[in-house]
């Protein structure tokens, strides 16, 4: 046996015992491993040096190494995620309906783990501590499988979070890392029907991209985005500029930021100068329709296949339009569905933009930066879905739990 | 553009409008629907007689020629399924959640409609109709591929469909019929991410296993059911008895029917002549382990093979287990996660089994045969989910509905 199947196996044997464990019992783990953590974080930081030594021999650009690199205080603040996950509650049991029959069944739906999770991820040691602290906290066992790039970090954080939890009552074999650096590790997880429930990808579009097109295990598609903000005639012009400016520039790299600032013509004509003056001073290359170079010296212009592209970067596209509809019409067109903002002072327009768009979430007035499971109060995240099975938007613990269906009859059968 | 393109493409141009329809639009629609259907009721069985024809000279088997067939009293059932649809709930725009966060932002959690669904069934007509409604009340868009020895059946029921919506608020394009019988237009479809949403495949076990492991689009998989009923020593003899052949015997071919009977050694010592003999009265053959074999002289030796099969046909497993622990390894071995049962007066052996299960449906003294949409009281039903993901269990509408976050703020930018 492969050790993807190996591993797997091992990971799905743990699914009855995690299943049954207290609150309690899961909390406690969390903290033990927590305290692991801290307690061994110089041989992590040792393991996690020749991650980047080699990375550094490959020729690894600085902003990569700086994902992979850890030090105490990140190592802290690992630490300190798993013991927020341990805080807060437990959804595994939760009664979500019950349903008497006529005939006398007694029909009770409540939340259950959904078993195994396989979680594909780059070079982030610190994926490898939340996924585990979030996959165990709901019942489930994980499979691992981290960038090879980050594998002796991996290696060691796994092997800390192992002994940790053979003082616990999770079983350590529910916690699984896949070392084989080689990309048919990541093909065969993606076939292991019948040993994984479900793979989450983390990472970038590449990556992603990959696990959808390729897994027959059903995935829950995580985030790219395409995001717009619709500047609407008669905005409040300060409210407009900040909102912009946030949303594209706070922190480009994530997937809520701004690519594509769409803005009505009127609004355009006053305010367009002194928003492109903003948006220079924090260095964000502007790339223009016609109507906009017209308006901004040194913009450039602007390609479809630019509305098309997730920069992750300073840069932004700025289309002018006649209208709502035409701003509707730009966001179906171009948006991935993860996060769209109109700001208007136009409560009509509002109300269409919040009910026509086809995203996971819609902002009236407030930054797209918002989609974020910390932001909407989760107190976690494993994510946030951009498709529409399942979970949609940020993912908190009850998108890791499934349902089952208790029936409790007196003998009952189907006439 | 392929058929499959330029008719999911229709589809998809609907969402919009669908997504904002009233349900007292969407019910209207569905009662001028079922009202179609009756008034031309001959016009669709002439259509019929034209697939089973086709059918009887390329001898195609009797049953499925029957499950083929429309008469006027099948289409009166198939309207008034349209017209039980159009009285169930409407649950989209319900609110799901309410957030209030401590800087103002008001995030509200709306179920909305998924957008596109693909169903690829067989050669049941009567699933063009219910899978159309279903779709419809809840607001999405439907791509329908049937199988193609009903595809004259199909092409005039959605013809009849389509003039009925041209006098609604639904869009007639909303409805799409796939009309090439060639397997490729499946294999399109599986494909199709972007224009479809989801795809249910509803029919045996090789049409879903082909659309689960070809799909790129997210799938829900339904129906493949090996249930197993558990009789636990000191079970009431009549209930026992009672549960099982209903189990078994009451309609043998759907998914929620037992497969193997697994029987505890004390129970079987007393009880399994007699049970066995109740059987044999309903034409069902006996497969046994040896010492099931020992018990009944008739039975002939089961394989692991067969505790691996969906008969869904007189047939039955037996195997005597030393109690309950051997049944639940049994079970976690075989089951395909569908409808499990424990015949027991023990109590603490029931929340054992009731826990420690895992499948969609576990049940205490009933049969296996109310995994079933309309016997858990959801009024319909669009498959039984053997996922975890998404839904589990028998689908009721808010399976066919997806959530997105409205987000109200008054400038919030992150900070």
């Amino acid at each position: 046996m492969s050790e993807v199947v190996t591993k797997a196996s091992l990971a799905k044997e743990t699914t009855g015992i995690l299943a049954s464990l207290t609150t309690g019992q899961k909390n406690e783990a969390l903290l033990i491993m927590a305290a692991a953590l801290r307690r061994e974080a110089s041989a992590i930081i040792a393991a996690n040096l020749e991650d980047l030594e080699r990375g550094r021999l490959a020729g690894t650009p600085e902003s990569m190494l700086d994902r992979l690199a850890l030090d105490v205080s990140r190592i802290d603040a690992i630490s300190e995620g798993l013991q927020q996950i341990a805080v807060l509650p437990d959804p595994i049991g939760d009664t979500l309906e019950t349903i008497e029959r006529p005939n006398g069944l007694s029909i009770e739906k409540i939340r259950v783990p959904l078993g195994v999770i396989g979680i594909i991820y780059e070079a982030r040691p610190n994926v490898t501590v939340d996924a585990a602290g979030l996959c165990l906290k709901t019942g489930n066992a994980v499979v691992l499988r981290g960038g090879s790039s980050a594998l002796s970090s991996n290696r060691k954080i796994v092997e800390v979070l192992h002994n940790a939890l053979a003082e616990t009552a999770i079983p350590a074999a529910a916690l699984q890392l896949i070392e084989d650096p080689n990309r048919s590790s990541v093909d065969e997880m993606l076939k292991l029907n019948g040993l994984l429930d479900v793979i989450i990808p983390r990472g970038g579009s590449s990556l992603i991209q990959n696990v959808v097109l390729n897994a027959t295990v059903p995935v829950i598609e995580t985030g790219a985005g395409i995001c717009h903000t619709y500047l609407d005639a008669g905005s409040d012009p300060e409210m407009a500029e900040r909102i912009s400016l946030n949303a594209k520039a706070q922190r480009p790299s994530v997937c809520n930021s701004m690519e594509t600032l769409l803005v009505h013509r009127d609004y355009a004509a006053e305010h367009m100068l002194s928003l492109a003056e903003a948006f220079r001073r924090v260095n964000v290359e502007l790339r223009g329709c016609p109507e906009t170079i017209a308006l901004i010296p040194w913009a450039v212009p602007v390609t479809a296949e630019d509305y098309a592209t997730e920069y992750n970067d300073y840069i932004l596209n700025i289309r002018i339009v006649g209208g709502l509809d035409e701003a509707l019409r730009h966001i179906a067109e171009f948006s991935t569905k993860h996060s769209e903002c109109i700001v208007t002072e136009n409560a009509e327009h509002a109300a269409r933009f919040l009910q026509e768009v086809d995203a996971a979430a819609v902002y009236h007035n407030a930054s797209t930066r918002f989609t974020d499971g910390f932001e909407f109060g989760f107190g976690a995240e494993i994510g946030i879905s951009t498709q529409k099975l399942h979970a949609r938007g940020p993912m908190g613990l009850p998108a890791l739990t499934s349902c089952k269906y208790k029936i409790r009859g007196n003998g009952q059968i189907r006439g």
